[in-house]
């Protein structure tokens, strides 16, 4: 066992007021912040490949802890020398803790001071999560960032159960710092480890929150619980008050958030990282992203729309291919819809960030979001648009 | 309209016995024989991109005029200018007839001499498909191949009606001629058309047929009515059959043929071109090709298997990922299964006509053939083997 803990390299090059550009470097991959992270759930980036996602520049993608443990089991990755080794993925990987799923797919969860009981959304098996066993977890799997435990409550919530659940989150937060103390990383690459700020639409509970994390001491601090169906304004308002709180040199994570809108409110608010299935899933869904709106491309005005999915995307689907192909292809049900669609949208999710990240530097972020917000909110639905 | 008719450029550059090995070239590209072609049904081989297509060195790919004629409809392709430049395809394209569709997949099917009324199987629409208007779909589709309309008979089949169907399909096939005659290249392009001979397993009908064919001159000779549920045995000894008669002069297409166990015997009996959906659709299915054999990937013993699918493969897929992981995708659904399965079984077919062809040219072919065809037919049942 090799003991080699060391900080989550973040460098903060500019501010312009909330907004950050920085860059994290991991043992595996030095990524620009802000940042979108797809989501590879199960060891996959659904319906793109990895040498599609290295085109793209991807340089971190999730892995979901709660999944893997159930299939194919944290034996056999590890026998594989990690969950890098497993999937043949050699850039950076973040892993959530399985928590939010075990309150979204899993049956008959039942929680406890000392972790949860839930049982499997496949097989109805029993499991129990523990804040000591995700770090152990987590450490087999071997990801270069890795998240404490946290209970997710759902939107709405009365105060007094938020309250509870974030002093037991702040409770797991403790018992994971440990067990991530007493414990080392298994392969030959370190791993961080961030806390997750809690306390559902309650300001009082997610300063309190973020102030007991910051006593813990975490690699870098992710903000959960949101985007759970609570109005815009009550997301962007809690973000806001984390980001106040939270320290500059450590990178911030907005969990699970969201559409391209979202991201911008939330960069400005100060977050670096982001990841939401959005991109991959609408995708799926025949909702394509674009600088100038989204459009449904199953819409019957894109039949023999020549135009490409965005004319100013450099992307293999938009240097190929036409709206009325793609569209014909989701007509029919071809998975090279999904293929393209997924390869499209997350290389505008991509775009999205760094072209924040360009505009932060040259002091300009504002101007520009504020420009570009309308745009893409709007649905286009007209040919060639 | 330009009036552009030639013959399909064909060049045999060797026989060994029977099996030939030779050089076809259309106006989107030239391409060695014995090749395997893609299907790509309705206007895309599924699961792959067509700049992975490319990347296999796919020259030609098969279009399906029944499917595309119903979805997207040949109005929007010929708007397009043909079927290449709507789905952004520059290699070549072939494009069968529907007859095999119609007779397969459409309710309702009623045959006259003069053509077939059908029923969609999409939404019970009726339809007509004519000798004439096939060559007219065709002639808007713009496929550097086109195929007569001939009626596929089941198997099995009374010789009663094997004969009046053979007959019928001769008939058809001297109108699809004169229309092809009488009718010209839309686009920039000279398309060719191919006979298919029939005569379901009998063969004073499969020599007839071919004969009559070779009377009425095509570019090139399909084999059709074949691999519909026969003996192995009948398939092989109508193929040589025909084969026999075909001049050698002119490409010949064993249609919807087959294993790659089919496709070599296919090549001893002198069959120049294939296509099947069996390398893309039990990819799909899990079940993958290698040169020592076949493997169903979801076989528990691969669980853990770290070997790649195919030690001496040089696909993406098996320079990238283990067994292992492999069959996790194919276990939790992920799309990336298909994706990688299909790449590898094509790869592998085209690997396969491709040593077929320099086995050929070296006068090797025979030898080779027996000593491989064992192994290709085994089921891996070992880890790593």
């Amino acid at each position: 066992m090799i003991k080699f803990i060391k900080d989550l390299k973040f460098i903060l090059l500019n501010s312009n007021n909330k907004a950050r550009a920085g860059i994290i470097e991991t043992e595996h991959s030095k990524f620009e912040t802000p940042v979108f992270m797809p989501v590879g759930t199960q060891g996959a980036v659904k319906a793109i490949e990895h040498r599609e996602l290295l085109d793209l520049d991807t340089k971190i993608i999730l892995g979901n802890t709660y999944h893997l443990y159930l299939r194919p089991g944290i034996d056999l990755i590890r026998r594989f020398g990690g969950l890098h080794k497993f999937i043949s993925w050699n850039q950076s990987i973040l892993t959530d803790s399985g928590g939010y799923q075990i309150f979204s797919l899993s049956d008959l969860n039942k929680i406890s001071k000392d972790g949860v009981h839930f049982k499997s959304h496949i097989d109805g098996s029993k499991h129990f999560f523990t804040p000591e066993n995700v770090i152990d977890i987590q450490r087999y799997l071997g990801s270069d960032i890795m998240m404490v435990l946290d209970e997710c409550v759902p939107y709405p919530a009365i105060y007094d159960y938020a309250r509870k659940s974030q002093e037991l989150t702040t409770e797991w937060a403790i018992k994971c710092k440990n067990q991530f103390l007493r414990t080392s990383n298994i392969y030959s690459h370190s791993q961080a480890i961030f806390g997750i700020v809690q306390g559902s639409v309650y300001s009082d509970l997610r300063k309190r929150s973020a102030y007991e994390l910051i006593e813990i001491g975490f690699d870098g601090y992710a903000i959960g619980g949101l985007s759970v169906g609570e109005p815009k304004n009550l997301m962007y308002e809690m973000t806001s008050i984390c980001t106040e709180i939270l320290p500059d040199d450590k990178p911030r994570y907005l969990m699970g958030v969201g559409t391209p809108e979202d991201i911008l409110e939330g960069i400005e608010l100060g977050i670096d990282m982001f990841d939401c299935v959005i991109p991959t899933r609408n995708g799926r869904n025949a909702m394509l992203f674009t600088k100038k709106g989204t459009l449904s491309i199953k819409n019957s005005i894109f039949k023999d729309d020549e135009s490409p999915i965005d004319i100013d995307c450099n992307c293999y689907t938009c240097k190929t291919f036409s709206r009325a192909y793609i569209r014909h292809l989701f007509t029919v049900k071809e998975i090279l819809a999904y293929q393209l669609a997924t390869i499209h949208n997350l290389y505008f999710y991509h775009w999205l960030t760094r072209k924040a990240r360009q505009e932060i530097i040259s002091n300009s972020f504002k101007e520009w979001k504020n420009n570009i917000i309308n745009q893409i909110k709007t649905k286009i639905t007209n040919k060639g648009e």
